[in-house]
């Protein structure tokens, strides 16, 4: 089976798609840490993206992408996190109606923001249901478009809108860390790197505990993986999409790993040095960063910070657990 | 006596000097407040300015303003909060040395940073001296320079580079509201908005329990009030400035207060919602804003949050209080 992969073309039409909906998010910098890793580190805070996550580009730019009898019929996407609250208000600012099939045991607060966005939810049990086969259930019984999460061209076009505005708003750059979960956002980021700084060394960083991206890429193939448990549940996928794996194989130049302790680290130098609220999936990148998991001395480095919706009450214990320490 | 204010002309001088030196802030907006409130608010946030603070403005401008033989003796100034940050970090960057009289009891993380900036720190004893008179000394005998808080031509002049930016980044505003300590962020903002957008009605916002400013504008002269207890920490003064009050006189619309628990709620909407972490003394304007002290409907509406400078531990407190109500 030959994939058509998206291309930078894509994430261009996407950037004039999502032009006045998304938010051109701000490129922050910090000079203690450019001093101490005698560095230049441009932060793009995809935190302050609507919704609180690159996610709204992907999700729009699919929605946007539909024809008008599939826009008609409705979508569903199968999601407990940001990709069903990006959905969720794409539809709604579509004027498209939303279902999003969601664990019956999802916080409260993420099930009352994506019903606040006037989305349906259908909760399904974890431990006894499958959630693709409900959604599946609902493409053949309603006639509503699946919107997958990553493995889908006008997803992966979205998300490259990020970097594509960063790499604008700084020049080019040496090396760029981008957050991997099942690698739309990291794909996207590649076109965009590759059209506009060719020369930038693109890295997606994972966390330790679910590495299936690096095993992918050291095998060759992807490569599925056991549930993995760390605190970074944007990026506990199982295994990377096969659009997703192809873009990463051709133009990545490494994966690489980080620890929960050293995302929690980078979630308190955050909020207490450049006091954004950065959620631990989001601090992938920056973890790697601040950890020197690659030379980075003299050089120009982006990272993109993909999102901030981190339940208050276990961030706020994690500050004060880092504040006492 | 009469007072030599400063002027907007003063103002666009203090916006070259700090050219690329300080960050042009960014101006965050929310949909769903939006929404809420039927207006267009726009937030400056300072909290994301170098330092943590609108202060570093205001401080370097101040600094940058000092004859040669000044700046070969070394300036002084007398604070536990943001301001001494300031002034020791402009310090810092102009090569200037500093000296800054702090509270023998102030928190060891902004003693450790207003020290990492390479200031002098000379303790005092909160019961027994007075940090006024210890810092004159220093002015007699060492022949340093005193630079005061806000009620200063160059602070006032620097610390309204924050709303020129924000009404040459939106546009003509209808309102604006800014935290109001010792008035100096308040004086500047009311000279580029009478400059820029002069249909713009300008509000402070004071700790209810700190009303001095409104006492003042009520009275029409500078009332100076017991030393007022809230967690806007940064907004303790107990009295306006002589060049303070005038502009704030002349110009303002009104001051109103707000309570410290509006305070709390403010600083969960900006980690909750839009991910950024404003102190107390920063949600003032907010707060007014939050809780519609003045119809605001069908208004584009300016909030200057003002800092960011949090206790990591009392934050996350903080936090987990919001999030179990």
């Amino acid at each position: 089976m030959s994939l058509v992969l998206p291309a930078y073309d894509d994430v261009v039409r996407a950037s004039q798609t999502l032009k006045g909906v998304a938010h051109r998010t701000p490129v922050l910098v910090s000079h203690t840490l450019n001093e101490r890793l005698g560095a230049q580190v441009f932060f793009k805070c995809e935190n302050l993206q609507r919704m609180g996550a690159f996610k709204f580009r992907g999700g729009y730019n699919a929605l946007a992408n539909l024809s008008d009898a599939q826009r008609q019929a409705g979508v569903v996407a199968f999601s407990s996190g940001n990709h069903a609250q990006a959905v969720a208000l794409a539809a709604q600012l579509l004027g498209v109606s939303a279902t999003i099939v969601m664990p019956a045991d999802a916080p409260r607060a993420k099930k009352a923001a994506t019903l606040g966005y006037g989305a349906r939810v259908v909760d399904y049990d974890r431990a006894t249901q499958d959630r693709e086969e409900i959604a599946r259930g609902l493409v053949d019984k309603e006639g509503l478009t699946l919107i997958p999460p990553f493995d889908h061209a006008e997803v992966i076009a979205g998300q490259g809108t990020a970097v594509k505005e960063l790499l604008e708003d700084t020049g080019g750059l040496d090396a760029l860390f981008v957050p991997l979960g099942g690698g739309g956002l990291l794909s996207g980021s590649l076109l965009s790197a590759q059209a506009i700084s060719p020369d930038c060394a693109v890295y997606g960083v994972e966390p330790e505990a679910g590495s299936d991206g690096q095993q992918s890429l050291r095998k060759g193939s992807v490569v599925r993986i056991a549930q993995p448990s760390s605190i970074a549940d944007g990026a506990l996928t199982q295994a990377l999409g096969n659009l997703t794996f192809s873009l990463i194989q051709q133009h990545v130049r490494d994966l690489l790993t980080v620890t929960d302790s050293q995302l929690i680290q980078a979630m308190q130098f955050f909020a207490e040095r450049m006091k954004i609220v950065v959620e631990p999936t989001g601090c992938l990148g920056a973890a790697a960063v601040f950890n020197e998991l690659v030379p980075l001395k003299g050089q120009r480095v982006g990272v993109v910070l993909s999102g901030g919706n981190v339940d208050l009450a276990a961030f706020g214990r994690l500050l004060e657990q880092g504040a006492q320490t």
